[in-house]
């Protein structure tokens, strides 16, 4: 009940969607980073100190840069690959298995890792507006993490509308805020942010400041935490089949939109932080410093956002809340689009064996239950080792995307070369050789980042998140190894012997105490009408024994009931025994083992019933030409577990 | 292979004991009680000062006292009730199911903080000896019920001749040194403790020393701890069938031994740390002074027996660590000892009905680990609670044990009235007079005790082993209250429904891909020649359901293949559909649904296979008429499983 009804299949097609509709859904992801990129780009450059800080700006172009690269690229992948598969699937097409899997288990570690930076940044804002909550960022974001789970296993029906309106407000108040901010400080009018009179002390490493090698390195890394906002990119990428038509072209100008709107609000933000001066650093009370002196520690350290909607719009005002709380809100729906794509991804990987079968079934509660408490669990988990630090957790953010957008780039090209061959038409050719050129200059981009990236933050935590992948992927090779193997075990072949007939049933109907559910299995066992039937049951205290062969007498059936002994006290070996015997004594007979079973309301109830039943079933299952047949009895109480189930 | 072989029946009786060696192993828990309990009434008087401290000999004897009475007492009960149910038992019989399942509760709590306050103080005692471990009593507490557990399940066979010697060595060592350290005392050659010289510095309540009402609380809280020398008394009532005949005589003496060493060791200890100033506080850093100043807190405060054997035969010398060294040793001994008796009345309470069934079978490895791991699991829990602190486990324990001691000699009385109802010979009569007698003072002192007990301890600790006991009473009581309600339920009475037998039978044989496991499935639901066959696949796929069904085709059988749709892609809820609809045709017949299914020998293999098989049987379980027929294959793989299960 608390996760409703599944949708019907036929339901999936009539949820195209616009672009206006489909640019909130999917951008979410992408623009929600400005809410903590800008923040790392300058708390990273701050080690340095104040004069590297003056940078900012331009490691935000950088950023720009790459990300409007990758937004080109990306184009060229939407129309090439419309079906959705994106990224896995273009890597498994182009470069192989290998690639592929790579790519999925990247991105499978970057899914987890959307819903741990954002839910923790939101739980940020949360405490600049609301400062109560202050030091209580871990559990907030805890608290988040399991509502969203909720949420998604109870099933998003309209998700465009809720997703649209909100999305739309943090774009508009965001760019709102740069236009005014702009307007001030063109007229003079731009205050200072409430950190601009603090001093930076930098590390000693950097007490010369930004020079030579280590400068250069940090430069780098500050670019590497910039970079963060270039996830969700690839998100319009698995959404195109759900576009109207055209859905690639659709899809594409949708996709050049974002990129437009994220490189704005970046350059914005970025712009506007230098020009309020806004002094950040890791930790505060101990590399700021206000005429000459530290810091107190009780000094809280607001996000950049909130500290020039402070500056710009004043402190308590109306549109800082706004601004405030649809930061919140955004990065809230960034961590959605994970619980969104983590079990589409799961369910592609299942299809082509390499996760368990039961995760295929795309629409099936369970299957996507499963993605969705996977999910949260690895978000959980690193949010309460890292304490819900975005600055700690970024380090282990983007490397993912980086090797999927990598390998995707380098796919195409392979793509659009492949095709080249195919094609003679030459204006289809002249387009095609276009792509590539983008395509290529994508991939050089990407590569390149992804090496800054590894190199800047492997000692940082990226060797956390590698560490993942690789064990993701080997577990996924494995699966799909061992179901392979099956697959050869079990292909019907020329041998018949699964095919041959049993030459007699011999039934076996097991007997604890003589009750109606015994006498239920007993007549479904003589309906089946075996070629020999017989009641076994095991001596374990010989009270109970002499009882149950009393009661079996008085019953009045023509079967016998054996007795077997149980030296050990003990049930499932003395039968086990029996049954060996009866397969030596005529081997090509089957042997049918009825087991009463009682059905049961309460998980409890199954605690104290059946014990002995399950573990002589998993024993039995060992044993060739033994089948089990277990005979059900609905307790009364299971009546309302049926119609629970039935819901 | 960890746990070893099962022992046979037959082979218990061969484990009789004799007296020599029934004493040490019986006799441990309440032996080793002399570890802490001297300890703990030090403790407790040194909140009203030094003064207060004298008045510990005093202590010892009112509970040397209660100790001897018990003994007495507990003789008759050995005598009534020689078949080892213990107090369970007596209490059961003579008071009813009400005060049975109370004394159980009581006694499996106290089982639980057997093991957590000895295995604690070992703890203690190792550091006594081995300073490298000082303050890591909780982790060392911890392994040591791990290994304890890990050995139980193991199993003990000659757990006779093990136990024997250590229990005579820490007899022997503990009884030596009260003679050697008298002799000392007379010649005025006796050392002073460590400790002699410290001032205690008496709580703020009792600055005018043991005075008024609170001081006589405080004597009896004292008191109060010290009782815990009395657990493990009832442990030879137990053990009455495992004495050499005659039983209850051999039984009784060695309980009167037991008294007598016990109430000495106790005497001794006392006398000695009175005699040698042993100064000692729950928090000696803030209660203890040296010169007018309180001591460091890098002072370690050794236990009791350390102290004197420090004083008596030198710090350092061998004699010294031979006692240390036994008393931890005795201490593991009695925590094993909880180890053996838990799962025993565990059994004793399955047979009766109070808990799963399961638990019944005594000789079954698994009912018997079931035990030890519940033991093993409560006292973890306790020991990090309480960071392995015996002070303060001692506050939750001997309520159990005490609530036993009153409800077993309310019931003797009561078998005593009511024997001497039956009996008319004259001096059997004035023998069960006597015996009468003794068991109201057990019962008068005992209750006396318990009241003391729970005044005195409920707020320090009291109320959590209380509320254990409370708890476990209800889960107990409720155990069997559903036990007794299913037996009802399912009584073979004259309604003749459970013996119908059904009028046909009709195969539905499940299909997924067509391998070999569905081939053997066909054949052996084709041997037992239902009335009707049918295969079924549901609809996931529109491409794997096509290869289905020509691979069906190829095979050629003269079996139908009916495809059912599935508009939510999932296979559970069409096909209990299509069996509803084949029940509403046919209500008298039975069906029989066929399962083919992978019996794989790895637990991960188990995740990637047979989730859909267990999912349909779990559904199928609550629809009357219904029987599910498992057809195993067992892969390759499966061989390893099965061979480890075979050992």
């Amino acid at each position: 009940m608390l996760v409703g009804r599944p949708f019907r299949n036929d339901r999936m097609s009539h949820t195209l969607l616009p672009k206006r509709i489909a640019l909130p859904i999917f951008a979410s992801d992408a623009l929600s980073s400005v809410a903590y990129a800008p923040d790392e780009i300058l708390l990273t450059l701050a080690l340095a100190g104040v004069g590297s800080v003056a940078l900012s700006p331009w490691v935000g172009i950088a950023v720009m840069l790459v990300l409007l690269t990758v937004v080109a690229s990306y184009r060229q992948n939407v129309h090439a690959y419309p079906s959705g598969g994106g990224d896995y699937e273009i890597a498994t097409t182009n470069l192989g298995r290998f690639a592929g899997l790579t790519v999925a288990s990247a991105l499978l570690v970057d899914y987890v890792l959307t819903v741990a930076v954002s839910i923790s940044s939101a739980a940020n804002y949360l405490t600049t507006a609301v400062p109560f909550f202050q030091g209580q960022q871990a559990l907030i974001a805890v608290v988040g993490v399991l509502i969203l789970a909720l949420v998604n296993l109870r099933g998003v029906k309209e998700a465009g509308t809720v997703f649209a309106a909100p999305t739309y407000i943090f774009m508009l108040s965001i760019i709102g805020m740069t236009l005014v901010g702009l307007v001030q400080f063109l007229t003079g009018n731009l205050r200072q942010s409430v950190s601009a009179a603090f001093e930076i002390v930098p590390s000693a490493e950097f007490s010369q400041g930004l020079v030579g090698l280590a400068g250069g390195f940090l430069l780098l890394r500050a670019f590497s935490s910039g970079a963060a906002a270039l996830t969700g990119v690839e998100a319009i990428s698995n959404g195109v089949p759900n576009f109207r038509p055209p859905k690639s072209a659709n899809a594409a100008r949708t996709l050049l939109l974002l990129g437009i709107v994220a490189a704005s609000m970046l350059a914005g933000i970025l712009f506007l932080a230098s020009a309020t001066h806004v002094h950040m650093a890791q930790d505060p009370s101990s590399e700021l410093t206000l005429n000459g002196e530290l810091l107190s520690s009780s000094y809280v350290q607001s996000p950049v956002i909130s500290q020039i909607a402070d500056a710009v719009f004043g402190s308590g005002s109306i549109a800082f809340y706004i601004v405030v709380a649809a930061t919140g809100v955004i990065l809230v729906f960034a961590s959605n689009t994970a619980f969104n794509g983590f079990p589409i991804l799961a369910s592609i990987l299942a299809q082509d064996g390499y996760l368990p079968r039961q995760l295929r079934t795309r629409g099936d509660r369970l299957a996507f239950s499963n993605g969705v408490i996977l999910l949260a669990a690895g978000a959980l988990v690193l949010i309460v080792s890292f304490n819900a630090d975005v600055t700690r957790l970024i380090q282990l953010y983007i490397v993912g995307v980086f090797v999927s957008f990598t390998a995707s780039q380098f796919g195409m090209i392979r793509h659009w070369t492949r095709e080249l061959g195919r094609v003679k038409d030459r204006s289809v050719r002249l387009r095609m050789r276009r792509s590539r050129v983008v395509n290529s200059i994508g991939f050089g981009m990407t590569a390149t980042v992804l090496v800054i990236v590894l190199i800047t933050k492997f000692e940082h935590g990226a060797w956390i998140a590698i560490l993942a992948m690789i064990v993701l992927f080997l577990i996924m090779w494995s699966i799909r190894a061992h179901y392979d193997k099956v697959a050869r075990e079990l292909a019907v072949g020329d041998d018949s012997s699964a095919r041959a007939l049993p030459s007699r049933v011999h039934a076996v109907l097991l007997v604890s105490h003589v009750r109606k559910p015994v006498l239920r299995a007993l007549a479904y066992a003589r309906a089946s009408r075996p070629s020999r039937l017989d009641a076994v049951t095991v001596d374990i205290s010989p009270e109970e024994t002499a009882q149950t062969v009393a009661d079996w007498e008085k019953l009045d059936i023509p079967v016998p009931l054996t007795v077997l002994a149980s030296p050990y006290r003990e049930t499932v070996t003395p039968l086990l025994e029996y049954i060996d015997s009866m397969r030596r004594e005529s081997p090509r007979d089957l042997i049918v083992v009825y087991i009463p079973e009682y059905v049961v309301g309460k998980w409890w109830e199954q605690l104290v019933h059946n014990q002995t039943a399950l573990r002589i079933k998993a024993r039995l299952h060992f044993e060739p030409g033994v089948m089990v047949a277990s005979v059900p009895w609905q307790l009364k109480s299971s009546e309302a577990a049926r119609r629970l189930q039935e819901l």
